[in-house]
């Protein structure tokens, strides 16, 4: 099988981690039976200042016509309001389809001091505050700004449908691998604040109710948490967790929390994924500080790409990712500066490659 | 001076801390001058479940007419859906304009053992998506619903406004104890996502850079972050904050991951403050797993005594209660069970009392 990957790296270190990911596509073993082809995408920040559009329609047909999946780098975001310009990846997030953006969130084996961390934030992706439908009047009392935040029953249906399969998913993997996990049972835990927002987020909360009661996920624990104490309960029992479903703002600050807890955005990945089509995208951002030096980290992609795969269908090279990431961090040779170590970029990759 | 203290348990554990609240205004020196009368006011989901309304008129209207401050338990959330009721802590807030919810996280000499943390989070407490207009329509695909999310120039502005002049207080306070706090300068770090909500939040961005550029706040540091790397920051590096303020649900959530930090919610008081008013609200909730066993922790309650003193111009009285707090949780010989303790909530008070 041949797949087809489009290479979006955007602004900042997006350039120096997403070549990484590509790398890492090529060197996995022939074994697997995988053939890798590209294609270089343009978006971003500087896309928008040379073109005037920050995610131009040939990205986006790209890869619509010839991709089966992405790697996204990450984008500047300007510090001052710049007229036109908006967000590519929550345009392409929607234009694809992709409902569902995952993020997995785990300490290995050498990282965890504490309690072993292992869960995933499976964040709805096309809806919430993120409709951007704005608008702003002239009161009597100066501006008065509007924001939309649109809920809507099949949105919610999904997100949570895929929160249980990932559930189950991983509860296959645990059992295979006895002694690798802490939890015994599959969780799905949903976020909401329903006691404010009675209509959205209790449609959020009652379509994932029913959802997660379909017969195929009887064996699913199902529970709730009211998002301001699941910020709290995350960062005081963050190894009760297994899989978290949360509406789109909520599950963007659910992610960065649970980051913060395995020592470096760094090591997050994400998927956004939507039926048949995934991207792969590191969480950390276009981190201008560190931008052109080449200590970017690149773990946060390399497993962003294995996150890709496992979305792809493709799980045993997911695995031998996994496998060798770990395996680097464990060791603790070869780590990048925001893990305490004086890797580059390259070194970090190179150690990675050498273990696949 | 008399202040007239209205006393409002709500549910839950509410019942068990404001009792605790009103024992240590009685129980202040008589140096100071002050005196107290209290009148019980009623509110909460057993209020509703009696008389068909989570906050009686009866109850705003004491408090509007006869009180200078109040102190506010909790209230009971339904596990389901109950038509008719909502917070009544929530309805209070924009009853009486309380505008600024005002969140100390602090850790005191004996408790931290990583860097102390010494933040104040000054929520917006009036708008944002707590406006609760929703509405929900049936599509074609199912149910959809929407909530507002309102931002005003004038509600932005008056809370960036009272967060600057917290941050020049502060600064006095370490000015006349130095060596007592890690900051050496004022800061205010606004949190926003204008990097999605460039109208809602971009406004509330830029009324809050303008509003900290008046002349009173030039000796004011201000800086600010994206809502989902505040959180990620708050967690790494606690220690550098100082004033932080944000739009309402920004703040409810990052209050509670705040809360984290110091090791429990029934330590953090809050203050709701208006102009010329406040109520004070420990930050716990009604805790209906420990309700009714006596050994809820007091402190938060006694710290919310102090800070609604402190917004109600009697800074001695505060800093009498928060010293003897301060000196409790130091000591740890009297702590309650969610702090690793054994102490009951009378003890706990006791033991504050002792040293008053
Ligand atoms: C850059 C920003 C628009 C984006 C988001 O909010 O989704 C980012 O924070 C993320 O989590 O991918
Ligand atoms: C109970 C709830 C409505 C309330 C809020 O969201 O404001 C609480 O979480 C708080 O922080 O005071």
């Amino acid at each position: 099988r041949t797949l087809r990957i489009g290479l979006i790296p955007g602004d900042g270190i997006g350039r120096e981690v997403i070549p990484a990911g590509r790398r890492i596509l090529e060197a996995l073993p022939s074994s697997l039976n995988l053939k890798f082809s590209f294609v270089d995408l343009d978006a971003g920040f500087e896309t928008f200042q040379k073109t005037g559009s920050a995610l131009p329609d040939k990205t986006v047909d790209t890869l619509k016509k010839e991709c089966d999946g992405a790697l996204f780098g990450a984008v500047s975001s300007p510090s001052t309001k710049v007229a036109g310009y908006s967000s590519p990846i929550v345009a392409l997030r929607k234009k694809l389809d992709l409902y569902a953006n995952v993020r997995p969130v785990k300490t290995t084996a050498g990282s965890s001091n504490g309690k072993p961390i292992d869960l995933v934030i499976v964040r709805e992706n096309t809806e919430d505050l993120y409709v951007k439908e704005e608008r702003t009047v002239e009161g009597p009392n100066g501006k008065v700004a509007e924001a939309i935040k649109r809920i809507s029953e099949r949105a919610s249906h999904r997100i949570s449908t895929i929160a249980g399969e990932i559930a189950l998913r991983r509860q296959g993997i645990r059992e295979a691998a006895p002694g690798t996990s802490s939890h015994s049972q599959p969780m799905v835990t949903i976020t909401h604040k329903s006691n404010v927002l009675s209509q959205t987020d209790g449609l959020f909360r009652e379509t994932a109710r029913q959802a997660l009661a379909a017969q195929k996920f009887s064996s699913v624990h199902v529970e709730e948490q009211i998002v301001d104490s699941m910020v709290y309960k995350l960062f005081r029992q963050p190894e009760y967790y297994d899989v978290i479903v949360a509406p789109n703002l909520y599950g963007d600050i659910l992610s960065d929390g649970a980051a913060a807890l395995v020592g470096s955005l760094g090591l997050v990945p994400s998927a956004n994924v939507g039926d048949g089509f995934a991207i792969g995208e590191p969480c950390h951002g276009s981190a201008p500080d560190i931008e052109g030096q080449g200590i970017a980290n690149p773990i946060a992609t390399l497993r962003s790409v294995a996150l890709m795969l496992e979305f792809l269908n493709e799980p045993d090279a997911a695995a031998k990712i996994y496998t060798a990431v770990d395996a680097n961090l464990d060791e603790a040779k070869f780590l990048s500066p925001d893990m305490g170590g004086k890797a580059t970029t390259q070194q970090v990759l190179d150690d990675v490659l050498k273990r696949l």
